[in-house]
C-alpha cells in the first residue's frame, strides 16, 4: 500500500489557512495534523511551501483536428506541460460530428488520451446537431459516462454554430438529467457578415480576425444564452469570457439570483489588441476567439474574478505552431483561415499567481478557488478533487510564491514554438506536484509516467451555489 | 493534558464536507482523519451529524442599560442561551457614555462578562463622541486590547448620533490602525422629525415605530455611510439591514468591487410589519430599529444572502420583558418610549436553517458561511474561530438536521417573558455543542460552567477579501 | 381656395399651450393669432376646446390576409374608425412575399388604400427575405416611394422569421439609405418549441397562446435587436412592446445614449392576461402577439410613457371577428391557429387621454407628444403632421376634455362583432375632426367622403433626437 | 402702442420649426403667420436667422457680498453683458442672513436690481436657517412674492449648510405651497474635514481646492437630497451638478419615475481640472464649487443633456476679479480664502450652441430646451417666457447660426477681468435680442436702457413633468 507524506507545509483551500502535515494512503487524504509522525513510502517536505489542490483545467483542446491539421499538443505533451504548471486534472472537449451521436465522439477521444495522459482528465461533449436521438444519447452521456457536461457554439455558422431552438432544447434537456450546458457565446452571424465584408475589402491581416468580432458580438451571445437558460430554468456557463460588455450581462443575471457561471482565461487578463499591431503576420501568435481586447477591460475582469462575477480560470489551450510546422502560416493570405488559438495550459497558476495574488486583487484562498475549486465544484468533480481535505485525492501542488521565472516557449514544456507570453518574468510557481499520492514534478523534473493519468468518471449535478 | 476525540462526523465547513474524526487537545484541533483510534479524556460520537463550527454572534446587547432599565439578559443567562443554540462565541457592544473615554466603558463591559459567561466573547466599541482624544484610545484599543471595530449611529439625535464629520474622522482613523467600522444606518434627523409629527397627531401606537421609520430612512444612510468609508478609502460593515432598498446600495457597491460588508438578522429573514397590526400593545414585542418591514423585503434579503451581497447573520440581541416586569410598558402610551430590541441569541441557527438549507436557498456550507466563518474572518477570529481545521479551537456544533422543535419562551433560555417566533415549528438544531473541546451542551443539557467564557482579544485588519 | 377658421380654443402641442385662432388655406395652416377676424369657406367653433394635431397610427393592419382570411377592416372601414376616434393620419404594413421582391407588395397595398381612405396614410414594409436585390429595393423604396421603414419579425420562423445575419444586413443597410428598422421582438425559436410541447401535451384552449410566449421571450429578443442596431450603428424601433422585462432592456439602451425607440399599444396599458380566464373560446378576442401580460406590467408601462423610455402609442389594429363571420374560431381546437389581434385603431386616444391624462400619469402635452408628435418625428411625417404650427397640414382634433363614453362595439365604428374594451367607461373624446382644413368628423357625424385620404411620402433621417 | 414685426425667420421651439413673421403687441406675441404685412412701429428682419425664444439663466449670483467684498457685477453690467450673451431673463438668489427672517432679504436684493437691470428677473430665496417663522414666511414667498423656489446648501458648515432635519423639513413645506427646492449639493461635513488636514499639511495652492471637493462629496449630496426629497414626497431641482457620479444619482431616480432635476453649467461642460494645473496662482480663476473636474466627465454630462437626465444648463455667474482690484488674491496663501465663482453669464448660449449643436450632440429644439424653455416650465415662467407662442412675452433671440467670435474678456461685457474661455473660437451667436418686443442688443449695439427690466412674479407648481 502505497504511503506518502507532506510535511510541514501550510495549507490553503478555499477557506482555510493552516500549517499541518498530511498523509497519503492508496491516492486519498486520510489524515491531517500537527508533527504527523507516521512511516510513509515516500516523505515530501513542504517547508515553506503553500500546500493547494491541484490546479483543474476545465478549457483544454488537446489533440484537435480542425481543418487539414490538429493542435499541436497530444495527450501526453499536454499533460505533462499541465503537469509542470500544477495543473493535475484537465478536461477536454469530445467533439460530435455532424450526422453521427455523442458515443463515436467520446470513444475517439478516449483513445487520443489513453496510453498518453500523465494527469487525470475528463470530458465535456461539443454537440452539433441535435437530433432526437441525440437528445437520449445526452442523458446516457450523463448517465453511464461520467459526461455531465456540454459545449454548444453561437459561433461558427457552417460548423458548429446552433441556433436557439436547438439550444433551448438542449438547456431544457439538463434540466432533467442535471447536466450543464457550456456555451461559447459569440454571435456568429454578425461575425461571418463582418468577416465577409472585410474580405471583400481586402482586409487580411490577421488583426481583421479581431475586428470582425468586436466585444459586442460577445456581450449579445452571453445576454442571450444566459436568457434562454433562464427561460428553460437551468444554470448556464460561459466559457471565456473576454470582455467588459459580456461580463455586465452575467453580473446582471447573478444580480438576480440566477445561476449564471462564466470563465475568463490568462490571455485575457494579461494580453491585449496592441498584440495585433506587431510586424508582419506576428499577430496571428494571437488568433484566437474570442480575440484579445483593449487593454482596460483586463481590469474589469480582474474585478470580476473579486467580486465572485467570474467563478472560473481556465486555459481554453489550444496551440498552433507558427513556423514548425507551419500551422497559423495557413492564413497568411486570409485572416479567416488562419487556426484559432494560442497555448496556455502550462502558465496559468503563475500567471494568475503574479497578477492576481501578489498584486493583491484576489487572496490565495480565492486563488485556488478559481483555478480548482470551483472548477471541481461545477463540473463534478468535487470532492475528490478541489480540495485538500480527508477523503480526498491526494492532488497536491506545492507552491513557493517567491520562485521568480522568466516564461519562454524554449523552457516551456507544450509544443509549440512560441509563447504568447515570451520574456514576462513571473513570480510564484509550483516547487512540487502530487496526483494521487504520487509525486509527478519535483523541481521541475518529470516523474510520472506517460499513461498514468486516469479518465474520470464526473456527477450531474451542481453540488452548491457558487 | 485535556483531549476530546470527536467520531464518526460529517465536517462542514465553509468549503468542504467529509467524513472524519477529530481530535482535540488543549482546545485545540490538533488531527482530522478516518478512524483515529487515540485515547482521549472524552469522546462525543457524531454518527449521523454534521460538525460544524460553532456559531458567532457578532451583534448582542447583554446586561445593557437603556434609560433606567437594562436589557433582560445578562452575560450569564445570555450567553446559556446562546450555547445552547449552538453559538460559541459572541460580540457584545461596549457603550462609550458622553463625555468620557473609551477605556471606562471596555472596564465597565469587561466587568459585567467577567465570572459568567460561558462561552468566549469580545467586544465592539459604540463610539459617540470623538475627540482628539478618542482617536488615540481607538488606535490604544485596536493595538493593546483586541477591540478591533467600533460601531457608530446615524440615528438617535440626542443620545448617540453622530454627524458626518465624525464619521468621516473615524473612518478615516481606520485606515491607519485597520479597525472596522460598524454602522447603525437609518436617518435620525429624517425619523425624529417624522417620531415629533406623529406624536402631534396623537400617534402613539406601537405600529408607529415602524411608520415612522421608513425604509428610505435606512437606505439614504446606509448609501451615505458607504460613500464616506469608499470617500475615506476603507471598508465598512452595515449592521441589522433590513430591507430591499438598503441591500441595494450594498449591492451597488460591491458591483463596483468596494469592500462593503452588511449583516441581516432572523427577525428581518422570518417576521413582517404585519405584527404591528397586533390588538392592544402586543406590536411593542417587535418594537426594535430597523423596524420588521413588509413580508415581500424577506425574499431580497434571503437572495441577498445567497449571492453574497449580505454576508452575515447575527442577532441584535436586546430582550426586554413585556410584563414581567414591565419593561416595554414604558412606551404604552408612547411608541417612542418603548426600548426598542428583541431576544434572538439561541434561535439563530435553526432559524436559518430551517428557513435557509431546508428550503433550498442557501447550502450547508454557505451556512457556516454566514453564521460562523464570514464573522470570524471580518471581526478578526478566523482562523481560531469560524472554522473546523487543524489549529483551530475545539469549537464545534454537532448538527442533527432533522430534530424538529416548537420555539417557546417556556422552553427557551432567555430570559424573557416572550418569544417573537411562539410556535413556530423548526427543523434543525444543535445535538451536542463544544467550546475549545469542552463540552457545553449536551443534548439540551448544560455542562458548560458559568464563567468558563474568556475574553478573546482580536486581530485588525480583514484577513480576506469575503 | 379652400379656407378654414377655428376659433376660440385652446392649442396644445408638445411642447406649447395658448389660446388662439387657427387659420387654414389649402389645408395648410398660415395663422395662428388673437382674435383672428378674417372670411373663411368653414368657421369651426372650438370654444371650451382643446385643438391638438389630429392622431398618428403607426402600427395598423388594414385588409391583411393572414392564412385564408382578412383582418376585419379595410382601409375604408378602418379608416372611417380612426377618423371618429381623432386620428388623421395611418402607417399600415405593405407585406413582401418570400420569394417576390418589394415593389409588388407596395403596388398591391396602394390598391387597398387607393379611393377607400378617409384619411392620409403610408405604408412601411415588411421584408421577410433579404436577397442582394431586395437589397437594392430597400433604397428605392426610401429615395422613390416614401417608404422610409422596413419591419422585420424574430417570430414566426415558418412566415415571416429572419435570421440575425438578415437584421444585421437590414439594420446595416439603413446607415446609408436612412430608412428605419421597426422590429417584432418576440423569440420565435423558443416560442415555436414551447407551442408544439404545448400541443403535444393537449394545451389546446387559448390561454396557452399566452402561456407559450412569456416575457423573456420578447425582452431577449428586444436586447438583442437592440444590440445587432448597436452594432450596426443605426437606431431600432420596437414595436408593440408589452413588458417591464422588455422595457428594461430599452431604459438601458437609452440610458447608454443609444437612439433605441419603442412603442406600446393601449392593449398593453389596460388589459391583462387575466382575459385569458374567461370562460369557454371568449380568451381567443384576447390572442394577439406579443400576449396580455400579468397586471403590474401595466404601471411599469405608464411610468415608461412618462419618463419617455416608451415615445410612442400605437395600435397594431389588426381586427377579426369571433363569430360574424367565425374567423377567430380557426383556432377552436388549436390556440396555434386562432388568428392573432385586436381592434383598437378607433379608441386610442380617448383611451390613453382618460388612462393618462386623467390619472395625471402624463400631461396634455406628453399626450400630443406619444400619440402624434413623435409619431410623426420618427417617421418621416412632420413638420407637416404632428404638431399646430404655421406651414404643417391642417390636421386637428377638437378634444373635449370632459365628455364621456362607454366604450361598445355596437356603437364604435370598426368593422368587428367584439370590444376587447366592452363596457369601460371614458372620458375625454373628439368633438370635431380635421384633415388638411376639412371637416372629417362633427361630433360623432362623418363628413369625409371615402376615397380622400393620400398617400404620403415621408422622408427619411430622424428629424432629431426624440 | 408699441407694435414690433419680426419678419422671415424660422422659428424655432422646444418642439417646432416653421418659417412665419411674428407680430408683437405691447410686448406680447399676437399673431404668427406666413408673410404678414401690418403696420409696425419697428420692424425687424430676420431672414437667415433663427428665431428662438430668449434665454433664461436661472443661477446667477449678481452683486453678491462674499466675506468683504462682493461679486464684481451689479445688476447692470451682468444683465446688459447676458442681454449681449441672449439672455432675457434671469433668476438670482436673494440670501437670508442668520437671525433674520425671508423678507430682509427680498427686500434688499429688490433694492439691488431696481433701476438697474436691462433684462427681467426673479428671485430663488437660499434659506440657512428655518425656525417655525420662516416656514411661514416661506409660505407668503410663493403666495405673495412671487418667489416660488428656495435654495439650500449642502456645504459651507459655519454659513450656510443646514442639516437634515431642517432639509427634509423645507421639502415637507413644498409638498403643500408648491415651491421647489434648489439644492447645492455637496458633503461639506467632508469638506471641511479634508480642507483642514490640507491647510495643516501646508497644502495652500488654488489646486487643492478641487483636490478637497473630490466627486463622490457631491455624489453623496445629491443621492441624499434626492432621497430626502423622495421621503417628502416632492421634487428637487439639483444646482450646478458637475459630474459623472453624480448624475448617476440622478439618472437612477429618474428611471424610478422620481421628479428629479438637474442643472450643469457651462464651465463642467467645456473645462477640466487640467486648469488648475496652471502656473502661479493663475488656477485660482477657476476656483469654483463644485471645482473643475477630470475631462472625461464632460463627455457623461453632454449625453445627461441629449438624455434628458439632465434638463437644464445654467451659468452660476459669481464673478471676482483676478487683480483690477484684487478679489481672488484673498486666498494667496490659502485657497479656501480664495472668493469662489466664475463669470459666465454672457457666453451662455454660444458656448452650448457650438459645443452642443453644431457637434451634433443635440438639436436645436433641444438647445431651446435647456437654456430657457426648461427654465422657464420649472421656475414658474412659462408660457410668458421659454416659448414664441400667442400670448407669450416678445423675449426673442435672432441667432446667426454661422456667426464665429472669439471669446475674451476684453470683448465681453462683464465686469471682470479675465475670461475662463479666453481665446475659444465659437460659432454661433445672436444677431439681435428682443425683450417685450423691444430690441435690447442689435448687432452687438446696446439699445435697451438702464431699468427697463422689470421683477417677474413667478408661478408656484411644476406645469409639467419635464
Amino acid at each position: 500500500m502505497a504511503t506518502t507524506l507532506v510535511r510541514n507545509g501550510t495549507v490553503i483551500t478555499a477557506s482555510d489557512r493552516y500549517d499541518a502535515d498530511i498523509y497519503i494512503e492508496k491516492g486519498v487524504i486520510t489524515l491531517i495534523g500537527q508533527g504527523l509522525s507516521l512511516p510513509a513510502d515516500t516523505v515530501v517536505d513542504a517547508a515553506g511551501k503553500l500546500v493547494m489542490p491541484g490546479g483543474i483545467d476545465v478549457h483544454t483542446h488537446l489533440d484537435m483536428p480542425l481543418g487539414n491539421t490538429t493542435s499541436s499538443d497530444d495527450f501526453e505533451s499536454g499533460t505533462i506541460a499541465a503537469a509542470h504548471g500544477g495543473t493535475t486534472t484537465l478536461i477536454d472537449f469530445a467533439v460530435q460530428e455532424r450526422g453521427q451521436g455523442l458515443h463515436p465522439a467520446l470513444e475517439s477521444w478516449m483513445e487520443r488520451a489513453e496510453g498518453k495522459a500523465v494527469i487525470d482528465y475528463g470530458f465535456h461533449m461539443i454537440v452539433c446537431e441535435l437530433t432526437d436521438q441525440v437528445e437520449i444519447e445526452m442523458d446516457k452521456m450523463v448517465r453511464d459516462e461520467g459526461v455531465t457536461s456540454f459545449k454548444l457554439f453561437m459561433a461558427y455558422p457552417d460548423r458548429l454554430m446552433v441556433d436557439d431552438a436547438t439550444i433551448f432544447r438542449a438547456l431544457s434537456r439538463t434540466r432533467e438529467n442535471g447536466a450543464l450546458i457550456c456555451m461559447h457565446a459569440e454571435n456568429g452571424s454578425v461575425i461571418d457578415t463582418l468577416v465577409a465584408e472585410a474580405l471583400r475589402k481586402g482586409q487580411t491581416a490577421p488583426k481583421y480576425h479581431a475586428l470582425t468580432r468586436p466585444t459586442h458580438t460577445e456581450s449579445e451571445a452571453t445576454g442571450r444564452a444566459i436568457a434562454l437558460a433562464e427561460m428553460a430554468g437551468v444554470p448556464i456557463y460561459i466559457v471565456h469570457l473576454s470582455c467588459a460588455d459580456a461580463l455586465e450581462k452575467v453580473r446582471q443575471a447573478r444580480d438576480r439570483g440566477l445561476p449564471a457561471y462564466a470563465e475568463t482565461c490568462p490571455q485575457y487578463l494579461f494580453l491585449s489588441s496592441e498584440e495585433y499591431e506587431r510586424p508582419g503576420f506576428e499577430g496571428a501568435r494571437y488568433v484566437m476567439s474570442p480575440p484579445l481586447r483593449e487593454k482596460w477591460h483586463q481590469d474589469v475582469l480582474w474585478k470580476g474574478l473579486a467580486t465572485n462575477d467570474l467563478q472560473v480560470v481556465a486555459t481554453d489551450h489550444c496551440p498552433f505552431c507558427m513556423d514548425e510546422p507551419p500551422q497559423k502560416q495557413a492564413g497568411k493570405d486570409d485572416f479567416s483561415k488562419i487556426p484559432g488559438g494560442a497555448p496556455g495550459i502550462e502558465t496559468r497558476l503563475t500567471l494568475v499567481w503574479d497578477g492576481g495574488v501578489r498584486t493583491g486583487r484576489i487572496d490565495p484562498h480565492r486563488f485556488v478557488e478559481i483555478v480548482s475549486a470551483n472548477p471541481a465544484r461545477m463540473f463534478g468533480l468535487w470532492p475528490k478533487k478541489g480540495t485538500v481535505a480527508v477523503g480526498s485525492d491526494g492532488d497536491l501542488v506545492l507552491w513557493d510564491p517567491e520562485r521568480e521565472t522568466t516564461l519562454a516557449a524554449s523552457s516551456l514544456h507544450m509544443q509549440v514554438d512560441y509563447s504568447p507570453y515570451e520574456g514576462r518574468v513571473v513570480r510564484g510557481s509550483p516547487a512540487v506536484v502530487l496526483s494521487r499520492g504520487e509525486v509527478l514534478v519535483d523541481h521541475g523534473r518529470l516523474l510520472g509516467r506517460k499513461g498514468r493519468g486516469q479518465y474520470v468518471r464526473r456527477q450531474a449535478g451542481l453540488p452548491m451555489v457558487v
